[in-house]
């Protein structure tokens, strides 16, 4: 019987001692070194190699871009004249796709972090495109710069995020034209890690490129062969990849920067409602749009994304976190592998707030993605709603949860001073191990230490205000953001970029987009 | 870029319909098809197992009643005049392990809710054995016998909850000589699912053995070939079995019933302060356990029992849903796996409250669970603050939780009709798929629909009250209780069942206890 669990447990409780900061995790590039989880069998997953292939070859897929067109007839696809669908034969798929690198590294402003992309190779993104921003202060809001700002400083501060996955929220309040000068300049000086551009145009992406560029303090020619910069290509499922994508795509692949292709194929809405069909489906647009970025430029690093989820029937209301999403999370991986390219998923939920839902449905997402082998992670750190919410709590929730599979993928040593006989040996029956030397030895490192776990008894929680771990977060993140400092950057380099956002303000911005 | 993905979201978002009843999930038995995962490898696995044969070979196990030191002793393990201390030759332990079976059935007194016990079988128990309990509305309180009947009837509506751990809650307002007596008729007439008899001593057991006879109909010669009944015996970390326990086993052993042997191994406290120490600690004393039961009873149906956890050194402070406790299920798998014993483990978490810290660690739990092949998910639905508060709103979003993992171990199926060809042709690029035949054919079943997950617009939801998980969680499961019907039984069994209890009342009880 657990009664004896329960009274060892009480018998040995103590008030936990606060501490002063903040503990985090340190810094980590992490390997999954569990897995692959494989849910369906070769058999099924060549079923649906086959099916998307099938619909590329008989159906096709729109490019609503002319230099697409032409890029692809070169390449040997088959293209009716003046119509923009676009067929590919099965081997011309099989052979462009099979140009893309299965492994790269992306090169941040600070070198210390530079990330590995593909193998076993897992990086957590902050939120990204979140229309709007919360939390439990002032309540959910538009998207505002100074909330930008903040949650870039959120997450250049939380070591367990790897990257800037976006605009974590849309700053609303900047102009159209010029807001991508403004909002890049400041994720490249309020932070040192790799950071993503909107392929919303040529100009947009060119002015990104210059930026990540000026920052680095490289050339042209060494950006070129060291991706620093990423973008996300969402195909407009079913079937269609529009024309600003297609623009930052080229410019993206010429400059050698990384391009995640990601169709997003709701199951029930833009893909069928089956998850066979919406699998087959965003496998067809994911090899379309690698194929095509592999034929306007051969070998540039992209990645295999998948976003597939199903919406409540009843409703239409996209559900994520589910175990539909858990099952596409898994066979994307799986197709990804297939292909020998990096493979980008995503922790989801749909709650409206943060609450146990947003956390149960982002650890059925956080689960899958890294049993599959999840090289690049969207929207890691701070998602909620479905993604209409960037939420300051949720990213410090997010932390938490990601800093608990970091600490999972760290090896279990087995070896002698492990196995620990002496200690147990010294102890014997009935003795307990507090005070053997065996435990005073690893008093400080012994096990994960939480930054938003709360684990002390129920009186000692409760007379100190009895706050939850929603409450707990939010505090966790004012402080974070109190503390924070931005890394360092050389004022030649801030000059720079600071005269080439001016001079690109002067000119307008992205007045041709 | 992301923000398609929610321009379609929003444009797709209509406000959810209300559905009448509670909709759950059918009753089934689970086959984990996904995994094993494997954290560790052979020779780490070889070298835990091997440091646990060194322990019972040279540092022994107390075993606290005369009676188990003769039948050890009788089996030929090495026990020196007047000591409780029993040492084991390697050969012996595995010799008498393997007379375990490795898979049994537990018989209900409902038929439809008989369990499959091993191999990839995954039966998921209520929690058991909290001295509290709680809810939203009444607060954190002593165990009674309402609540604890209030438990079973609210597990026994929870299709997901297979059988019952224990008592969810302790009954204090019982008498402790006649408790049994009441739980166990209470749970078996309010129930009909399989439920557990704690080993505190033996008479405690001959009782529940007569109840559980009663209840199904049979001779006691039928319920000795059909395991009916089951009970947990933690060892007394480190290396001791205390003697109710024994007496238990005994008992229980001798009728054919299932022992679940689970050292309570918390690593800084009751164990080493190395994960590999404390699971060599816990291999041993479950090895132990079991060639102790074989030794009695050969062949009768056990299981090996890993709740290895850590503790926070700084305060002594156990934790529960840590990354340590996720490697420690999944060797525990791994071992019972090496040794062909059926798996028992836990869904656990330190929370003071219903709330994200405790979604998350009960998720840290599950995942590791279900990929070990745990075949006994003790503490399943409803267990919080570590086990000394069984939660009624935990019960509720634990079985959303297990709902998660019950629908995602069902088959991905690809085939032609699955794969929606004909659909993705017929809505071709740019269409949607919401008004497609394939989709109106699955409108009622496509996906999987949960009963506390909400995924309106924040707006509607806003408006209807801005209720989070743990509130509605708390609706649903006052739903649940005032909709009950208790399980139909037999007036005659009832009258038998009755009679018993009053005559073993009259008795006393358990007065030799």
């Amino acid at each position: 019987m657990e009664q004896q669990e329960r009274g060892r447990r009480r018998e040995r409780s103590r008030p936990r001692r606060t501490s002063g900061g903040i503990k985090q995790l340190p810094w980590r590039e992490l390997e999954v070194r569990l897995g692959p989880l494989e849910l369906i069998d070769d058999e099924a997953l060549e079923a649906i190699h086959r099916a998307s292939l099938q619909i590329l070859s008989e159906i096709g897929i729109d490019f609503l871009h002319p230099e697409a067109i032409d890029i692809l007839k070169k390449a040997g696809a088959i293209c009716e004249p003046g119509s923009q669908r676009v067929r590919f034969d099965p081997a011309l798929v099989e052979e462009l796709v099979a140009k893309a690198p299965s492994r790269f590294r992306l090169h941040a402003r600070n070198p210390a972090h530079d990330l590995e992309v593909g193998g076993r190779f897992m990086t957590f993104c902050s939120v990204g495109s979140a229309p709007n921003v919360s939390d439990l202060e002032a309540g959910r809001r538009p998207g505002n710069f100074k909330d930008y700002c903040d949650m870039i400083r959120l997450m250049q501060a939380l070591n367990v995020v790897h990257l800037h996955g976006g605009y974590a929220v849309e700053p609303q309040d900047l102009p159209a034209a010029t807001r991508h000068l403004d909002a890049l300049s400041a994720v490249g000086t309020l932070s040192d890690k790799v950071f993503h551009a909107y392929s919303l145009g040529r100009t947009r992406i060119l002015d990104a490129l210059e930026i990540i560029r000026i920052l680095r303090g490289v050339s042209q020619e060494q950006l070129a062969q060291e991706p620093s910069l990423f973008t996300v290509v969402n195909t407009s499922s079913p079937l269609r990849l529009d024309g600003p994508m297609i623009e930052g795509m080229i410019e993206m692949g010429r400059m050698g920067q990384m391009i995640a292709i990601t169709p997003f194929t709701l199951s029930g809405a833009m893909a069928p409602a089956t998850l066979a069909g919406a699998l087959a489906l965003q496998n067809a647009e994911a090899l379309a749009g690698i194929a095509f970025g592999q034929a306007a430029n051969p070998g540039c690093p992209m990645m295999y994304g998948g976003f597939t989820s199903n919406v409540d029937m009843k409703s239409g209301a996209p559900a994520f976190g589910t175990p539909e999403y858990a099952k596409a999370v898994l066979v994307g991986g799986q197709l990804a592998r297939r292909y020998a390219i990096p493979y980008r998923s995503s922790n989801v939920n749909a709650s409206n707030c943060v609450d146990a839902q947003a956390a149960y449905e982002s650890m059925m997402s956080l689960w899958p993605v890294m049993l599959a082998h999840t090289n690049l992670v969207m929207h890691a750190a701070g998602w909620l709603e479905g993604g209409l919410v960037a939420s300051f709590e949720k990213a410090v929730l997010d932390a938490e949860m990601l800093q608990h599979m970091s600490e999972l993928l760290q090896p279990l040593v087995v070896n002698e001073d492990e196995l620990a006989l002496d200690a147990i040996r010294e102890v014997g029956p009935a003795g307990h191990f507090f005070g053997a030397a065996h435990t005073l030895a690893r008093y400080e490192t012994a096990f994960y230490a939480p930054m938003l776990s709360d684990w002390r008894n129920f009186e000692t929680w409760r007379q100190a205000g009895a706050e939850d771990a929603t409450q707990r977060a939010h505090r966790l993140y004012k402080k974070l953001l109190a503390e924070f400092e931005p890394p360092p950057l050389e004022p030649a380099i801030a000059e720079e970029l600071e005269a080439f956002v001016e001079r690109r303000k002067r000119e307008g911005g992205a007045v041709a987009a």
